[in-house]
C-alpha cells in the first residue's frame, strides 16, 4: 500500500474551492422533498439520511474522487486480508496487522484472513463450551448454586466497547443473568460495583491484553482480596481473557482463560473475547453470532466503492467535509435511544484514540486537521440539555443522529395519540429540519441561522445483529478517515508520556525516589496539590 | 445593569495583542517549581493550579481589567440581589429574576434577597418535616412498611443536575434508601428502570416546573400505568415538585407537593426541591443543609474582585484566555473521581444551555465567540480513551482537572508501594504536567507539541459540603462567562424551534394533519425514515 498525503490529492483543491459557498440548506428550494428521498444510502438494514448536510452532487463527485485517489477501499481490503497497517514508515512502531475484521470473518469459507479467522474460530468454540456448561450445571459455585452476575474488570477499550453493547442488549438478558463494569482506578468505583453483590454467585471477568495494564491488575487484586475475605477462592470465580502466555494467562489463578491477539487493537476488540464472554454470558452464545454476523455483513458491504452506495464510506467522509473543509471542530453522535446511552463513548474513545494524530505514516508531522473531538448523549435528553448551543451558539457542531423504528420492551403507553417511540422519533426527524433549515424572527433571539449540517442513521431495531452492524459501521467510518487523512489510526503513543510521569510521581510517594533537580517540579506539584 | 459589548472593552485588545505570543510551557524555564506555587488559589475547601495554563502576570493583569470593565462582580451581586437579568432589552423575553443563589442563602441574616430565600426556607421545612415522617414511620406504604426507593422522573435540568449529585454522594446513603431517574422519552428507559423494583416500596418523585413537560407527562402515565397494573394507589406512591399553581400542584393525585419559582432556571435548580426532594431522601436532611452550607460559602467566596483570590471568576476569564483568544472550541472537564462521572454532563447541559447564545443582551447579534462545547469523563478512565488526541491530536483541548485527595469509602489497597487513591491523584497531575511540557523525541510518533492549557481543583474529600461548592464554583464561572459576552445566560430560546417541529410531525404521525404544501417536507422526512 503507498499512502499519500492528504494535502496531494487533486480532490482536496477542488473540495477547499467548494466550501467556499457550500449548499445553502435554508435557501428556497434548498431541502426539498426530492432532496430528502434522493440522498438517502440503505444496506445492512440501515437507511442513512443525508440530505440535511452541506452537499451538493458536485462535492459528492469530488469527495468519490478523494476516495478514489486515496485508495481508501483497497486500503481497507488489505487491512482485512492482514497487511501490517499499524506502523509509521523508519521509525519504531508497533508493526502489527489489523484484524478486528477477522473475528467475525467467521461465517464465508474462505475467509479473507484465514489463519487469523481460524484463532476466531476456536476461541469462539472455547466459548460456546464454557457457556454450555455454565447452562448445564457443569459449572457452579462452591454451593453447587448457578453464577448469575458477571463482573467484567478491564479499561479503555477493554470496558468501553463491551460496556457500550452490554447495555445496548441487556434487554435480551437470559433469565436471571446480568453483568457490571469495573474500569477506573478509583477505589470508589469497586466498592460501588460490589456493593450489594452477592460475591458467592458472582464471576469476575478480567481482561488486559498485556495481563500488565496497572489499573485492571490494580482492581484484579481488590476483587481477590474481597473474594478471599468472603471465604471463597478466587480460582472458581474468576476467568481472564488476555494475550496467550501474558503472566495473566494461569490456569492456577482462572477458572477459565481466552484468547486475545495483538492484531486486535483494544478500541476495536469489542467483537472479540474482550467483550464476547461478558455478552455471551449475559445473552448467549446464539446472540453472540448475531453480533457477528450483523458486524461481518457491514465488514463485507464498506467493500463497495461507489461512496452513494456505502454508508461507513459515506460518513467518512461526509465528515473529512464538516471537518477539513467547513472547519467545525467537534462531531456530536446523538442516539435516540436510552439503551445507546454509552455508545457516543466507546465512538469517543474509538475515534480520538484513533485518529487524535499529528504524523502521517512516513513520519512527517501533517499539514492538515485530523481528527475531530468526538461527544454526544442520547436524545431526547440532549434536547433540553446542550442542544441551545447546537441550534443557536457560535460554534457550528455537525451532528450525525442514529434511531429505530421500534422499541426494544415493546413497552409503550400512547399519550395525546401517539406512542412514546414514535415521540422518540418524531423528536429526532424534527431537531434535524430544525438544525437544517433554521428560522428567521423578527425576534433576534428567536432566530435560528439553520445550515447546522446532520445525518439520520436509522434501522428497525437495535437487535444484537443490528448492534453488530452499527459497531461495524462507526469502526469503518474512523479507519476510512484515517486512511485519508494517511495517519496510523492503530497506534496510541500519545498516552505514554503521561505514563511514564505517572509512574515518576508515584515513585516520589512512596519515596523510592530521592528529590532530584530533574523532579523538583513533580515535588512542587505534589506540595502544592497537598498530596506530601 | 449597564452591560457592554465584549468587544468594547479596551482590555480586549491588550488580550488580544498578549494573544499572538502566548506563555511557552515547554521553553526553559516555562513551567518551574515557583510559578506552580505562585499559581495558586485557595478557599471554601478548594486548591486550583493554573501554574500549567499558558498565561503570565500580565495576561492575568489584562483578565483583572476586563473583570472590571465588564463589571463582573456587580453583574453577580445583582444577581444575588434579584435584579431582573433574565432578559433581552427591547424585545418579548422571559423578564425573570434569577434567584438560584437564594435557596442556599438560608445562612445568613438578612439574606441577599429576603422573599426568595424565606420562600426556600419554607420548602426546606416542609422537606424537613416529610423526611422526618419518613424517618418515623408516619409515612408507609399500603402494607406499613417504609419506602426504600425514590425515582425522579424528570428531564433536563430537572434530572442532570439531581442525578450528578446522587451518584456523586450516593456513598452517604442513608441504610437501605437509594434512588433511580427517568428522563428520556424513550420507553426501553423506562423499562429498564422498574425492571427489578419493588412498586410497593417505591416513591416516585415527578419534577416539571411548568407542569407540562412533554417526556416528563409521558412517563409520568407510564408509571402510573404500572403501579395502578400492581394494585397499588398512585397518590400514595407519586410525590410532586412543581410550579405552585401549574397543573400538576393537584393534593388528589400527589402524596406531597414541593414548589419551585420561576425564577430558578432548570439548569441551575439542583439546590432547589429539584434537586433536595431525592437527595434527602437518600441523604437525610442534614446532608441536604450541607450542600447547601457548600454552595453558599462559595456563593459568598464569589463576591471577591481579585481574580486571583476567586477561583470561580478566574476560571471564568482562564476559560475566555483559552476560547476567545487561543482559539480553542472547546473544553474538557475530567475528574478523577468515579462519582463525579455524570458531572461532565451535568456541566454540558449548565454551561451549553447557558452560553451557547449568539445574540447580546441588547439584541444585536454578537461578534464574538461565545460558549465553547463542554464535554468530559473520569480518569483514569479517559486515559485509555480519548487522551491520545489531547496530547497528539491537531485540536488543542483546554483541561479542567478536578480531584480528591482521599477516597469516599475508605476500601484501598496498597499494590507497588502505593494505594489505589495515590495512583488516582498521581495520574491526575501526571496528565496535568505532561499536556503543558510535552516531550522531544527522535521518533516523531513520540514527540509530544505540550503547551496544552489546563488546571487541576482539587478538595479533601467529596463530602455533601464539597459537592455543594463544587456546583457553585461552576455555576458561577458560567454566569461570569455569560456576563462578561453581554448574553444572557438564563434563557434558552433555541430548543423552541425542535418543539414546534416535532409537534408537527406528531400531528402527522396520529393523522391530525392532512399533507399540506407547508409539510410536504415533513412527509417526505417520514417516508424516507420509514415510519410512514
Amino acid at each position: 500500500m503507498e499512502f499519500q498525503d492528504f494535502s496531494a490529492h487533486a480532490a482536496v483543491g477542488k473540495l477547499a474551492a467548494l466550501a467556499r459557498a457550500p449548499h445553502d440548506l435554508t435557501a428556497a428550494g434548498g431541502l426539498t422533498a426530492e432532496r430528502i428521498s434522493a440522498m438517502k444510502t440503505s444496506g445492512c438494514g440501515f437507511d442513512l439520511l443525508y440530505a440535511t448536510q452541506r452537499v451538493t452532487p458536485a462535492v459528492l463527485d469530488a469527495l468519490q474522487e478523494l476516495a478514489d485517489e486515496a485508495g481508501l477501499i483497497a486500503a481497507y481490503a488489505a487491512m482485512r486480508q492482514g497487511a501490517v497497517l499499524n506502523r509509521i514508515q523508519g521509525y519504531a512502531s508497533e508493526n502489527r496487522q489489523v484484524l478486528h475484521t477477522a473475528c467475525r470473518d467467521v461465517f464465508d469459507d474462505p475467509p479473507m484472513a484465514p489463519e487469523a479467522s481460524a484463532k476466531a474460530r476456536r476461541e469462539l468454540e472455547k466459548l460456546r463450551i464454557f457457556l454450555d456448561e455454565l447452562a448445564s450445571g457443569a459449572i457452579v459455585n462452591a454451593e453447587g448454586k448457578p453464577f448469575t452476575t458477571m463482573v467484567q474488570v478491564g479499561i479503555g477499550g477493554s470496558d468501553l466497547g463491551p460496556r457500550a453493547l452490554y447495555m445496548a442488549l441487556k434487554a435480551y438478558a437470559l433469565c436471571g443473568r446480568s453483568a457490571r463494569f469495573i474500569a477506573n482506578v478509583d477505589p470508589d468505583d469497586v466498592a460501588e460495583v460490589l456493593s450489594g453483590l452477592d460475591l458467592s454467585r458472582t464471576l469476575f471477568n478480567v481482561v488486559s491484553k498485556s495481563g500488565s495494564t496497572l489499573e485492571t491488575l490494580t482492581n484484579e487484586e481488590l476483587v481477590r482480596a474481597r473474594i478471599v475475605a468472603a471465604g471463597l477462592d478466587p480460582a472458581l470465580h474468576l476467568v481472564a481473557v488476555t494475550g496467550e502466555g501474558s503472566p495473566m494467562d494461569d490456569a492456577n489463578k482462572y477458572l477459565r482463560s481466552f484468547y486475545m491477539e495483538d492484531y486486535i487493537g483494544g478500541r476495536y476488540s469489542a467483537t472479540s473475547m474482550v467483550g464476547l464472554v461478558t455478552l455471551g454470558f449475559v445473552l448467549g452464545f446464539e446472540a453472540v453470532m448475531e453480533i457477528l454476523r450483523g458486524a461481518h455483513e457491514v465488514d463485507r458491504a464498506a467493500m463497495e466503492p461507489d461512496i452513494r452506495a456505502n454508508i461507513p464510506l459515506l460518513l467518512a467522509l461526509l465528515g473529512i467535509w464538516n471537518h477539513n473543509f467547513l472547519g467545525h471542530a467537534t462531531v456530536a453522535v446523538l442516539p435516540y435511544s436510552q439503551a445507546l446511552s454509552r455508545f457516543p463513548a466507546h465512538l469517543q474513545q474509538c475515534d480520538m484514540e484513533s485518529n487524535g494524530k499529528s504524523v502521517t505514516r512516513q513520519g512527517k508531522t501533517v499539514g492538515w486537521k485530523t481528527g475531530p473531538v468526538v461527544w454526544g448523549e442520547p436524545g431526547t435528553n440532549g434536547q433540553h440539555a446542550f442542544y441551545q448551543l447546537i441550534h443557536q451558539g457560535t460554534e457550528v457542531v455537525p451532528v450525525e443522529f442514529i434511531g429505530f423504528r421500534h422499541s426494544q420492551y415493546g413497552l409503550d403507553l400512547r399519550v395525546a395519540g401517539t406512542g412514546s417511540q414514535q415521540k422518540l422519533l418524531a423528536n429526532m426527524l424534527a431537531q434535524s429540519l430544525a438544525l437544517a433549515l433554521g428560522k428567521q424572527d423578527d425576534n433576534p433571539v428567536r432566530c435560528f441561522p439553520g445550515n447546522r449540517p446532520n445525518s439520520i442513521l436509522i434501522a428497525d431495531r437495535l437487535t444484537p445483529q443490528i448492534m453488530g452492524g452499527l459497531l461495524a459501521i462507526y469502526e469503518h467510518r474512523i479507519a476510512f478517515q484515517g486512511f485519508c487523512w494517511n495517519i496510523n489510526s492503530f497506534d496510541q503513543e500519545g498516552v505514554q508520556l503521561g505514563k511514564i510521569l505517572a509512574t515518576r510521581l508515584l515513585d516520589l510517594i512512596a519515596g523510592r525516589m530521592a528529590a532530584k533537580g530533574s523532579s523538583a517540579l513533580e515535588e512542587s506539584m505534589l506540595q502544592q496539590a497537598g498530596i506530601r
